[in-house]
């Protein structure tokens, strides 16, 4: 792993970085508590289609995890996102540049069988070597990510049994994968938060519960607020966060355990 | 209003109280913080069918908004439920009892439009009662009612003004009394969290959507758990909690509102 910019703000370490793998480069970022020692707990996290790892949502959410709950956190671009976007769409403007990028990602999901499976090569070289760092540590690890982090992410959260809680979402058991998320959503085995948008135009609410259902776990719940795809509301990120720190922080795991 | 049994324990004074209204008398618990002073929030809490006002559930809830979050909270008992049990029902063995009580709810249910009115006229007596005591006062009053506590409650809180925040669930757009459940739930207006269990036997999945999606106001979610009617996770409970106290306490109204 290569680090480049490396800036520090409101108690928030973050560092951008860069891993080869398979001939090409992840690109992510890491955010951290200054001067920290592992181990403790890492959350990635899966941005959607037409954003990068730069989202301000994304951004966001990691610095409240790090900054309030002393986690550590990154995130990378997905295919033809972020940094890995072709060089003939970076010259673009920002909107239609949005654009391209979903519609290049749809294509990909449609035409591409290896492009899931690269995707979770790639989190879990990221993971890899976030683990061996000692600011990380091999501390328990949650996800989150929807839409395309959860298209992306399931399979990952499926695949990688570090993965001990996940937050999923606006994302529905349907689309050219479906069989595969079928049968990743049964694999999974812990904890999930599925979050719902009761009027979602891309992923209807009939087959956002029939993924709830699909998933293998029994500790699951399913938030539903109102409002479209992307009209998340704030009260969903207090969840998320709530969800992630009750699932993977030290102290509110002993408290569960009773010791 | 008279006031019985009067007990404290670990911080919580619960007293019991009828009133008379209508050549009746209503049965009720009161749950404070001994010697408070008010206003402060208010939770009425209607109990499910076979059960009553001293329902472990009901107690355990009542006691942890006083005790954790000063507030008060009061239960009355349903129809033909808790004191207002038919004489020739009272002798029966436990089981027995509550087998009745939800057999003689539903049949009234089905054949008796008064008893919807009586029991909202019986929670508007008790809260103008309650409002008018020191200990209480006029403070901001939320809903807290599953199932039954729905069934009774839902028109209520369509029919209070102020009552500014319900936790309803456990219940869907469907029985004797649906065409009234719907015009309800269009009336309110304030914030709902809507509790449901994916594996309801006694109201589907798709009802209690219907329900969600019937209600007129914006600021609803609704929380999907696994299970059958009965087995409401504890984690339903704490996220009722966690928005009543984001609704009516005023520390966090005076964030909301940035002041």
């Amino acid at each position: 792993m290569r680090f480049d910019a490396d800036t520090t703000a409101a108690e928030v370490r973050e560092r951008s970085f860069s891993l080869q793998r398979a001939g090409r480069d992840i690109s992510g970022l890491l955010w951290t508590t200054p001067g920290a020692d592992g181990p403790r707990p890492l959350v990635l996290i899966g941005h959607g289609a037409s954003g990068s790892k730069r989202d301000d949502y994304v951004v966001a959410l990691a610095r409240r995890l790090v900054r309030r709950h002393g986690m550590a956190a990154a995130a990378i671009d997905g295919p033809v996102h972020g940094d890995r976007t072709p060089a003939s769409v970076v010259e673009l403007a920002p909107d239609e540049h949005r654009r391209l990028a979903l519609l290049r990602f749809s294509q990909l999901w449609a035409g591409d069988p290896t492009m899931t499976d690269e995707m979770v090569a790639d989190w879990r070289a990221t993971l890899d070597d976030l683990s061996s760092r000692p600011e990380i540590g091999a501390g328990p690890v949650g996800w989150w990510g929807l839409s395309m982090g959860t298209i992306l992410g399931l399979p990952f959260v499926a695949a990688e049994r570090r993965v001990e809680a996940a937050v999923l979402g606006l994302m529905g058991l349907t689309g050219p994968t479906q069989a595969r998320i079928a049968a990743d959503a049964a694999a999974v085995r812990g904890p999930v938060l599925l979050l719902v948008q009761s009027d979602d135009e891309l992923f209807c609410r009939a087959d956002a519960l029939a993924l709830f259902d699909a998933l293998g776990t029994g500790d699951k719940r399913l938030y539903l607020h109102p409002g479209r795809h992307s009209a998340l509301p704030a009260e969903a990120f207090d969840a998320s966060v709530r969800f992630l720190v009750e699932a993977l922080d030290p102290e509110h795991r002993r408290r569960r355990r009773g010791t």
